[in-house]
């Protein structure tokens, strides 16, 4: 295998950094230090540090992509566990350390959405696709008889995604799973009946 | 009136330029800037950066509680409008620029909860005590029969709390306070039956 390029180091060390430290709270310096490459390196690979945002947000939604494949839009398993195995799986991907790094794109929306406008429209972007593949799923509920024909998908979709963001933000200051099987639990006895 | 001594004002425009850029985003010398005071002064009022904003955050929460008392523990109105009453408040405290700034107290969750102990431990007690007064109004809710009586109140006040705090989210990523007025009308139409 080729040894890692140092943009794809400066990628791959600058996620988990920005991941734990925040957009703001990691500067560049933090950046190439962890990824062991010299600091002109960054420069030459990237015009700024919003371009190396963007990239970091983009790599990061890639599982959150690999996720709806496997789970929300997998028409081959009943569309409410399709439901129930997306959050699960959210959660896991958010376990280590006591989810104390909480979700990137929630944590960029509270603090990298103000110090740059196109990170903040991507984004918004993603939100509305994470929206749109549990949308997906909530109207293959419907058809499958799971939930009631006047159910509103788009609507409860929106408030999931929502919903979901909080609980994965209250989980990351507690650092416990609890606030995420909550926001599950809750919604699957009241909200998806 | 006396003039606002250096301590009240880093307090009060601190609190501003940490609302608007995040904690780790705005640095001492932004906050003393904003206040229009030397730089010695902020060490000379606070010992770190983490004493400010562990003021800020108790100074922020002031208005929550503030909000609690007319609202979500006022006796004298019926229990679930008070709930009502305490998202709309909320809703309306943070609607200034569009939504832009967001709750303070999340997106603190989301960046300076990494930075700093303290305030992440801080943040943790104020989001039991909102769950507090929320679960106090769902217990009057019950008691004047606008729930049933086998509503967990403990349990649901923990999922609004963070169902809240992702709506506000949201609403600072799209600049709008559609989120907000979603997650109360699914709340009130599911949940809260």
């Amino acid at each position: 295998m080729a040894k890692p390029s140092h943009r794809e180091k400066i990628l791959t060390e600058g996620l988990r950094v920005v991941h734990e430290r925040g957009y703001a709270g990691a500067s560049v310096r933090d950046i190439v230090q962890a990824a062991g490459v010299p600091q002109g390196s960054f420069t030459n690979h990237f015009t700024s540090k919003e371009a190396f945002g963007l990239e970091v947000i983009d790599r990061y939604f890639a599982n959150g992509e690999e996720l709806f494949r496997q789970t929300l839009r997998n028409d081959a398993l009943p569309p409410l566990q399709r439901l129930r195995d997306y959050i699960d799986g959210g959660k896991d991907s958010l376990s280590c350390n006591d989810m104390r790094n909480g979700c990137l794109l929630g944590n960029f929306a509270a603090e990298a959405s103000e110090h740059s406008e196109a990170m903040r429209l991507r984004l918004v972007e993603i939100f509305a696709e994470v929206r749109g593949a549990i949308a997906y799923c909530l109207k293959a509920a419907v058809d499958a008889g799971e939930l009631p024909p006047e159910f509103d998908c788009d609507d409860v979709a929106g408030f999931i995604v929502s919903s979901l963001q909080g609980a994965n933000l209250m989980a990351k200051a507690m650092r416990s799973p609890t606030p995420v099987e909550q926001c599950k639990r809750i919604l699957f006895s009241t909200v998806l009946r």
